[in-house]
């Protein structure tokens, strides 16, 4: 098992990066990384390390594109960027999945640029890993595709159910549609005409309808559908929130407990372990050919090391050939689309 | 001060409604309120309760329109219903107020179908109140304007940055525009014209730009724009993360503390009462000639006290004056619009 990580991208990089690296090559004895980035910045990290050395690459690429610049224009500037070659090796076959905490939009841009996708995707989509109070489910499209039609949307309904089948483990999993109410006839017209879609889908009987925002975390059902726009800023609202609150409520209890403050801080410690989004391992481009993983810009060690792990099970499981046969028997694909 | 309060509206009507409503007037010796709904329950509610009596009229309404009904058919089929003899009490100037924790589709589209809006608004907008790390901010559109035009979001700029100003005590209120990343070319369409729009106008020095997801409770703004669609997602998502980790933190401390399980349970209680949005006053409707309060359905006594103390408050600071003013002044409407 190859898999690509991009050795410049995150906040942290490179350092943390190779560090994740390392730690997931340890830990898993048939994967090799090939690390992409600046030879002369990864390769000192690697120096003392002769365990593992064998089975971590360096494939050397001069451009880095920082968090700030604008994806096309910078794909486009910097041709030997580690992104692009993280991409290019994917499309080679050289490896079976690339990871990057990089600059999200470039990483996206730079699959769409390629045109790497499953036969029959219209679109693929980030699916986000949601905690609920009945276990993980996905949300999806997360930022890939900001204005997309009723079809890619369709088309997430089916990607994310194969994953939460394959990934998470829910036997007949069930989705809904983000929207503004529960009635058929609530939202904007995509979101209506999406409704539409499904109800008459073969997906029909896993589709439970629309579900809300304050649902998202009840776990009410495993996939959640919705436009990147949307799942862009829920995705972040829910990080956001997360963090306000546990700042308020680490406050409350320091005012409020006495001797046992340090247990208290203790158990939202924690709690951050298991729900922050930044310890996640990364969330799924769904829809291309080739796994491709992409990391929160604020990866650590980490972070890395479980975007990698998930990289190699997602390869294992063999999830794309599941899409592909999903989308090869939908018939709810116009070819007009594009 | 009169003001109407539709005494059917919510998961809990009449009761805990009517108790609201005794608590305000209780409180604010000038308050008057008109409890519009069914006499034959309303009027027990208030028996023994001669103190305050004179100032809670009973406007006898036959009709209740329920969470679930469709907004247009139920307005359309249910003529009596208390929502809309509300709207009537204000259109006819009887009341200078009106609050319900009822459907708010029906209490949005009993607006829309008076056209009370104030001169120049193209469109209501709910304004949702939200905690911050640095005090409220204001939150718009959150489920009125589904699909809006980027002339309706500007103006929802203009009337939000009012309020902050006014209600919210921020002398020089600042202006973000939700969307998925800070960049300027970041974002659908509307999200686009509107960013365009907002740089070009006389709010050009409050606006910030792009505010992200997890912006939101830092408080980087005193104003936060969006369409209907994404602000009622991002507002009911908050109240889901928030429940979600409050639960989550609640059984983490159980399990942790020792001797202190009851100061952490406390603690935890006081950051409900804060923060929790079902204990909230209920957001404005702005753009409507008067005021018009929408209450969360859960609503119980607390929240609807709050909310008529919140709408004598708005009644009293001349807010929709200001927006006359503001919006005459206002160079970017085409007179196109609609």
């Amino acid at each position: 098992m190859r898999l690509a990580l991009d050795a410049m991208g995150g906040d942290h990089a490179p350092g943390p990066i190779v560090a994740g690296a390392v730690k997931a090559v340890q830990c898993d004895p048939e994967l090799r990384v090939v690390l992409v980035g600046d030879q002369s910045q990864v390769e000192p990290l690697l120096a003392g390390m002769p365990d593992v050395r064998d089975r971590l690459e360096i494939f050397h690429s001069s451009q880095v594109i920082t968090m700030e610049e604008t994806p096309v224009v910078a794909l486009r500037k910097k041709p030997d960027n580690s992104i692009s070659r993280c991409w290019q090796l994917l499309a080679e076959g050289k490896v079976e999945a690339i990871v990057s905490a990089g600059n999200t939009g470039a990483m996206v841009a730079g699959g769409l640029r390629l045109r790497l996708f499953l036969k029959n995707v219209r679109r693929p989509g980030i699916a986000a890993i949601m905690p609920t109070l009945k276990g993980p489910c996905v949300l999806l499209d997360v930022g890939a595709n900001i204005s997309p039609k009723p079809e890619h949307l369709y088309q997430y309904g089916v990607m994310g159910s194969i994953f939460a089948k394959h990934i998470l483990q829910k036997p007949q999993p069930t989705i809904g549609l983000m929207n503004v109410g529960a009635e058929e006839a609530k939202g904007h017209d995509l979101a209506k005409e999406t409704h539409t879609l499904f109800k008459a889908s073969s997906l029909g009987d896993q589709f439970i309808g629309n579900v809300e925002g304050r649902d998202i975390n009840k776990g009410v059902c495993d996939v959640i559908v919705t436009d990147g726009y949307t799942g862009n800023i829920v995705l972040k609202v829910c990080e956001g929130v997360f963090d306000f609150v546990m700042k308020m409520a680490g406050k409350e209890l320091l005012g409020a407990l006495q001797n046992e403050k340090h247990l208290g801080q203790q158990a939202l410690q924690n709690l951050v372990k298991r729900y922050d989004y930044h310890e996640h391992g990364g969330a799924p481009l769904l829809g291309i050919d080739g796994i491709c993983i992409i990391c929160h810009g604020s990866s650590g060690e980490r972070a890395i090391e479980n975007a990698l792990g998930i990289a190699a099970k997602y390869a294992r499981a063999s999830l794309n050939d599941r899409i592909v046969e999903e989308l090869e028997s939908s018939p709810h694909l116009s070819d007009s689309d594009e």
